[in-house]
């Protein structure tokens, strides 16, 4: 089996031209299959404040009224996807900037509405990994924005978390997948407060001790509840690190970053 | 050779959620191989407003400086692109929406500083058929926005009749092309204001004279000079009519329509 690396950039990344530059030149040196998958960043939000739309967050979700729907999906799919394949192109790399709408790669459905109304929120009910195999194999890097679409002509706003997750577990059909969470820090701490340590391996009971101590923070339990979910999957490898690591992931074991284990190594 | 047909939306259709659905119900119900191309309408002029973004336009051309730049970006292919492509999955049409950065599909270099300087616009130098075709071979319909790239990581802002017709020319290498210019009238009036007095066929003597009698409107030059480029470089027919025909584009000589033709026909 082939090979394919998913990466995940957010965060500080999208926002900052010369960190994302950085991450995307690492990008696009990797050798071998791959998919970018990215989020808006505070870019979004920006725009919302720009158009005096208020943003509103519950549980570190954002709740995307039809409004900032609009604007969530000009700033991703619009602004920062198509800026990316822009910078990717002219690194040789054959980027296709998709949202989930497009091709029907990604399909979703609005979630219901139980203690809070998240509105324009979409959960992934399948991904279309048919044709984004068939894109891989032409030599195509699929750079997918954290939209999806509900089939009936409704775009729908997905964490880019979920996103690279779903697409990652989706494509071990095909591939040994391994999923890369990239962001500004170089893993996950131990201490909030300690840049430095970053922890080697997590597997789900070291989790769990550290939520209950409160040692992890609100942003980083769905995407760690995304790397374990990916691992029972069939996702091979799972890697939470710095976007500077890119540009070393051809020794993957090297680079500073947290392993999710589903299982404690020996 | 297969048939392609490319149908370019703009103006009011762009801007007018009911109108957009019919054109769309009727572009999906095309048989055959289809390419839809289309530009922002006044949406992106609404957002540059809500943005306290002045819009500057010479010769019927808009001047894109790099903050115009980036809400063009945001409304073509964020909102406008993803919402069409949303709304064709919806009737069963895989469209997969581009920029010229997509897949590297249409290349453009920044229009040169003459008595103008256009900022950001970009002169369509090479359109990148052979991909285009292999989407087409696997049922694909791509849903091409306004937008183009220069190789170097900066996108460009092309006009969409531009957009249409380079894509039509380049795809005459594998297809018998039709290109289509959809709009909220049924053809080129002889009278700008009698909306019935369209002219059936329109050829280079005609509009020659129709342009110096003042008789065309200057949105519409543009339109025609790609039209005669279009028959010019191997494609076969040309029409520009109202985007309610696409709905009975099947019997092609029935609908209103202005024909435009490099010869006088007898």
């Amino acid at each position: 089996m082939d090979q394919l690396i998913v990466i995940k950039i957010g965060g500080q990344v999208i926002d900052d031209q010369e960190k994302l530059d950085r991450a995307l030149a690492g990008f696009a040196g990797l050798e071998g299959h791959k998919i970018l998958v990215h989020g808006g960043g505070k870019v979004a939000n920006q725009m919302l404040g720009k158009l005096n739309i208020e943003k509103q967050v519950v549980d570190g979700r954002r709740i995307t009224d039809l409004e900032s729907l609009k604007v969530v999906q000009m700033v991703y799919a619009g602004l920062v996807n198509k800026n990316i394949v822009a910078k990717l192109q002219s690194l040789d790399c054959l980027a296709l900037g998709l949202s989930g709408a497009d091709v029907n790669c990604i399909l979703a459905e609005k979630r219901p509405v139980k203690e809070v109304d998240y509105g324009y929120v979409g959960d992934v009910t399948e991904v279309n990994s048919s044709i984004l195999n068939t894109f891989i194999n032409q030599g195509i890097t699929p750079v997918i924005c954290s939209l999806t679409h509900d089939g009936n002509g409704q775009i729908l706003n997905t964490n880019a978390d979920t996103i690279s997750t779903e697409v990652a577990i989706s494509l071990t059909k095909y591939y040994k997948v391994s999923l890369i969470y990239c962001f500004e820090q170089s893993g996950v701490l131990a201490n909030l407060d300690d840049e430095q340590s970053v922890i080697n391996e997590l597997h789900p009971g070291h989790y769990q001790q550290l939520k209950a101590a409160g040692k992890i923070y609100e942003g980083m339990i769905p995407k760690l509840d995304n790397a374990f979910r990916a691992l029972g999957h069939g996702v091979s490898n799972v890697f939470i690190t710095h976007f500077s690591s890119l540009n070393s992931m051809s020794d993957i074991d090297k680079i500073t970053a947290t392993r999710i284990s589903l299982f404690e190594r020996i």
